[in-house]
């Protein structure tokens, strides 16, 4: 033992650990064909020899956030967050209490307020424009810290899914850039994706409101404007790719047939490709739910898959936990 | 000297030759004030101890691209691509060299042309719209490998700033990620910038036209569409790099007018920042003008350098070489 410990200088143990330690594996997916797929995929895409080799600077790799690396029920999150601002935000608005539309949300008739498109245009707003960029990332940060999931009582940024998050590591240490594509809204998504998702902000594509430069004050800012200036959701997607990525990625993910276009637009791409859908289908862990669900809608995707050779994972089947916190 | 060799580990004489090239100098920079600013600047910002200190996570460092990273005289190097398109496109459309507008261009009177705004519009709808962003890609590498200016002869992507070459690449290697916020257009600069600054399509931030997603051919494609959707120019450069990178940048340099909102919502962010103009003082290498151009205005920024702590860079004075090509 001790002429063992001899022979092996400090530094050669640490580099032997450090690099065990840093090559990501999927250990929360089973075995089986999903797991295989994506390794298959990756490992021909490293591999100069082979004729699916791609090269680093094509490795791009798109995916949605809601319903895709985290959860999306029983509402998206970022609407839980507006509804949670109007709360907040409600005595220094005291005619909201007797005055409809926010009268209804404020009496808990969430039902009645989502009802009509301009409540939820006024939503918008109220809680995502009228103030500047610094101030709404602030008001994220701090919802983040303090509410909670009405299901499992967790953080909404603690329901990532930790078999997304190994995929994610994965993906990077064969040199893929991953990118977060989502209808959600960018400045949203911002204040807390790169703490969550190792993704920094300038890797993230989203739905993205007006935005106006103020120079009046010493200290100069970007205003949200209550209007929708892009609607990165659907056809959208492709187009926010192109706007922030400049590239066709080769790797997509997604679970909805809002996501549809922008799959479409990986596989179609000449080379290699990969798309797959995360299907959810774990009533017990998550959420069971798909062609006729309001939320993250999966219909035209589950018919077009087999035409696109896009896997379906199914959660429930390929997951061994769901979120970081079931990991014991 | 036979012993020396045998001493040395070929490994090790690799490693630290390696180490020597990959450590990028500012060579091409004579000493002064300019140089002295930028080095003082990224070593505090590097250094843990420092009370200048910049997190590796807030390196984010964005530079104009027209007439700060390559020339732009005697006119934008994307106009003179349009009008070469026109040229070439020409005998396809025999009505263009009876009919003006494009009669003008196609019989030499390139100003009368320009006179007229929508005159500018045709030109951009038929050179840089109603095709596929591919399509688009191969026209701009095509011109690039064919096109010469009119007054050194050499390729367009030839004349890029040996200077700031540098400066990218000693910005990279002290881990701050270099960005593009051009007032050109984002397809046009992503066809060659990777190869000529190594910055990736998804780090160029540029104008916008209108994008549509036609998925009704079997390899479904972008189509530019000809609108101006965004103009990254003035104002809109705050806005461009908030939707494209999501935070404040803490190095940025320009050279016009058109680069003030840049530079000052750069420098006015708190913690350390830096600006810095260049100035085009060299009639001999390369143009000199300033507050009195068309092309490159730089007025309002002079004036109000020293208020923000600007840097104006002389090239006559700060710079050894202008483009790659003056180097021996
Ligand atoms: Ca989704
Ligand atoms: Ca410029």
């Amino acid at each position: 033992f001790v002429l063992l410990t001899f022979c092996t200088p400090k530094e050669e143990t640490a580099d032997v650990l450090s690099e065990k330690s840093i090559q990501p594996e999927l250990l929360s997916w089973n075995e089986g064909k999903s797991k295989s797929a994506i390794m298959d995929f990756v490992e021909k895409a490293v591999d100069a020899n082979s004729p699916d080799f791609v090269p680093v600077a094509d490795r791009i790799a798109v995916f949605d956030n809601d319903g895709t690396l985290w959860s999306e029920q029983p509402m998206y999150f970022q609407l839980a967050f507006a509804l949670d601002e109007i709360k907040r935000m409600a005595p220094e608005h005291p005619e909201w209490k007797t005055t409809p539309p926010f009268s209804d949300l404020l009496n808990g008739d969430v039902q009645k307020f989502m009802s009509e498109e301009k409540n939820l245009f006024m939503l918008m707003a109220n809680t995502h424009a009228n103030m500047g960029t610094d101030e709404f990332d602030m008001r994220v940060k701090e919802w983040m810290k303090t509410a909670v999931h009405p299901k499992t009582g967790k953080h909404y940024n603690e329901m990532i899914f930790q078999p997304m998050l190994e995929l994610l590591e994965y993906l990077r240490a064969h040199e893929f850039k991953t990118f977060i594509v989502s209808g959600g809204g960018i400045d949203f998504m911002r204040a807390w994706t790169e703490e969550a998702y190792g993704i920094p902000p300038y890797q993230v594509v989203g739905s993205l409101f007006g935005l106006a430069y103020i120079d009046s004050t010493a200290t100069p800012e970007l205003i949200k404007i209550p209007e929708l200036f892009f609607n990165d959701d659907k056809g959208g997607k492709p187009v926010g790719i192109h706007r922030n990525i400049g590239k066709r990625p080769v790797f997509a993910g997604g679970n909805s047939d809002g996501d549809y276009q922008m799959l479409q637009y990986t596989s179609t791409g000449s080379g290699p490709r990969f798309g797959m859908y995360v299907h959810h289908t774990d009533s017990v862990r998550e959420y069971a739910y798909d062609r006729n669900s309001s939320i993250g809608r999966l219909n035209k995707g589950l018919d077009d898959a087999s035409k696109y050779g896009w896997l379906i994972v199914d959660m429930a089947k390929d997951w061994k936990v769901i979120y970081p916190f079931d990991k014991q």
